[in-house]
């Protein structure tokens, strides 16, 4: 089979052979397979991000002088099982699969490893009970953004977003504007996005923010609709003592109520969820240091760097930091059927389509946020340029 | 009235005037003040926290050059009331209160602004709404606990601690015996305590610690009686291969069961509830260095320089951290009622009392762990040294 083999950063095509599936595994044709950022980085950051892996526990990411398939956002079709499969699906079913194997007791993160070759290739293993039907006829193009759209989900559910509360999304690449999207897919009625980039805000309007913002020009924490309950620690206070003073000239209430009630003091004017996607150093001390008392970030934006905050500002407005990696099989499940549905739309994400020989293209374009936001990879195409 | 005022980190006993009960307010005898972590860093750096509060909406903290009378974790007698209040107790009557009290609209915290003197001194003013009588016959030094215990009661609920859950408390200072105690009082089994002072130690066991630890000669995250479920992220991967291979075995279960049941599978081996207590630049990144998968830190001690991190870590394993700060009314009465109720017993945390002529030799004692960790004043005491 042909596919992009990379190698200390530089990518070629190769003929290789085509992989055998293992035990509980199956072997597909790919039909598209998305461009990720976290592929951006591995081609030129592999040793860091494989050092970061082993760290926590994963011991197999790929280093920069193995040679590797990339390629984790994919749909594709089934073409033949290995041993101990159930073979629920027959051959040509449109399927897409989490992109994890394992090999024995061994699990292995498929187009992130030397162990399990990714989908920038016209064959992909994945295992059997990680696969899922394509469901309503729904296109490959839109199948492959799966992956990418459950990250977003799985940091929606993360953020525990009231219907009623504000959520920031801060930086709109491909990630904040599938977290965008997914947002109003739950229902969220404000959706604040804030991008340097006109291209960015522009897509972010598509994809269903409420309100765009240039940071450069206006802050976004001040561009909501209805202004956070919450200015400072003195209305919190004021909170406190008005609520207190009020229930004591409540006639009858039993003592025991008043303190009850001041309970829901801290707990009830909760503040807004705020989504982190930009993952560059300075951006949470940026936003801890801007955003309302009592947010909840939902770190999305993967920041490989060490980074500097201040504890105490952190401290003084209650912030809570959720980091959020991947999602887990019941959310990339439900993102597949949302999308089938047509309860969520990834079209607006998808900028170009290349074949194997445009990759480096592709991966050259995608470091300008004006032009492109997700593109995809055919491996059937020729296109050599997004 | 006798009072000690700071100013320009000095202490000084003054003879000032009687403070007076503005609207809504109360003027109660101080039977005992505790010191506060807090008061010790506003006597060196109280221009580093004003400048936090401001930026954070307070605009009243003491600054350096101010006359302060420092003391917020109080318990007295009431005394007088100003205009507008219910008088619902007579004088004598003893009370503990929230040290906030607000002239107009504008609140202020007792005993860190200059605008709201507190209780380093015969004499103190509180809110009518924010004061609660003391129940039980408890005694006043056990009633000027409330305060600390309260700001352990608000990181323990924060940090929603399941019984069956490990607690690991790192810092054994007032604070983090406070955690301890409230921990223990919440019903949680197992909770690891770790210092690096021997008496620190001795300390966290007397508050109810289940295993305690020297972090210079052992690791608390390996200390605990039972291992926790996840070492690392191919544990995690297995967990969730190991699931949806089982329930594809299942006979009759219905399809879309399989994919509820993924959903629980980040979700359920929920890790550790980890409670900071320290409070020095390196210990958060320590911190998740070294924690399990998916734990959550509450973050209770206090760090006020900039910090380093690093957030693919915190990524990486999923960390979610909370910062916490203060208590509601109702946590401080739940507070003030479970000591009250022998629930909760502060006296371990007690190890010295002094007169106002002691101040300066008690703040002196606190700064080495091996002595002291909680020192009350006794505005009638003549006692100078703890």
């Amino acid at each position: 089979m042909r596919a992009a083999v990379v190698a200390k950063s530089e990518f070629r095509v190769a003929e290789l052979a085509t992989p055998v599936p293992g035990r509980g595994q199956v072997l597909i044709n790919v039909s598209r397979c998305g461009i990720c950022g976290s592929d951006l980085h591995a081609r030129v950051h592999a040793d860091e991000m494989a050092d970061l892996a082993a760290a926590t526990g994963y011991g197999h990411f790929m280093r920069s002088e193995h040679e590797v398939v990339l390629g984790h956002e994919f749909s594709g079709e089934i073409v033949e099982y290995g041993p101990g499969c159930r073979k629920r699906w027959r051959a040509g079913t449109p399927v897409v699969a989490l992109p994890i194997v394992r090999q024995g007791r061994q699990p292995h993160a498929v187009g992130l490893s030397r162990s399990a070759p990714g989908a920038y290739a016209e064959q992909v293993v994945v295992q059997e009970s990680m696969t899922l039907p394509i469901p309503n006829g729904l296109s490959a193009e839109h199948a492959a953004l799966t992956e990418p759209m459950a990250v977003a989900w799985h940091a929606v559910r993360k953020g525990r977003v009231g219907k009623g509360q504000t959520a920031f999304v801060i930086g709109c690449g491909p990630i904040g504007l599938a977290v965008i999207t997914m947002l109003k897919a739950a229902g969220v009625r404000t959706v604040v996005a804030s991008d340097l980039s006109p291209r960015r805000r522009q897509l972010a309007e598509v994809c269903g923010a409420d309100v765009v913002v240039d940071p450069a020009a206006e802050s976004p924490w001040t561009a909501t609709p209805k202004p956070p309950r919450l200015g400072g620690a003195e209305d919190l206070l004021n909170l406190a003592f008005d609520t207190m003073e009020k229930l004591r000239r409540v006639p009858n209430l039993p003592w025991w109520y008043l303190f009850r009630i001041g309970h829901t003091l801290n707990a009830t004017p909760a503040g807004p969820v705020i989504f982190e996607c930009v993952g560059v150093p300075g951006i949470l001390d940026q936003i801890v240091a801007a955003a309302p008392l009592l947010s909840r970030v939902v770190v999305v934006g993967v920041c490989m760097e060490p980074d500097r905050f201040r504890p105490a500002l952190a401290i003084n407005k209650e912030i809570e930091l959720r980091f959020a990696l991947g999602y887990d099989p019941g959310e990339f499940r439900d993102t597949l059927h949302m999308i089938a549905d047509g309860k969520v739309d990834p079209a607006p994400l998808i900028t170009g389509t290349v074949g194997l020989d445009g990759i480096p293209n592709a991966f050259a374009a995608l470091s300008n946020p004006e032009v492109h936001a997700k593109i995809l990879i055919d491996p059937a195409s020729a296109v050599a340029a997004p």
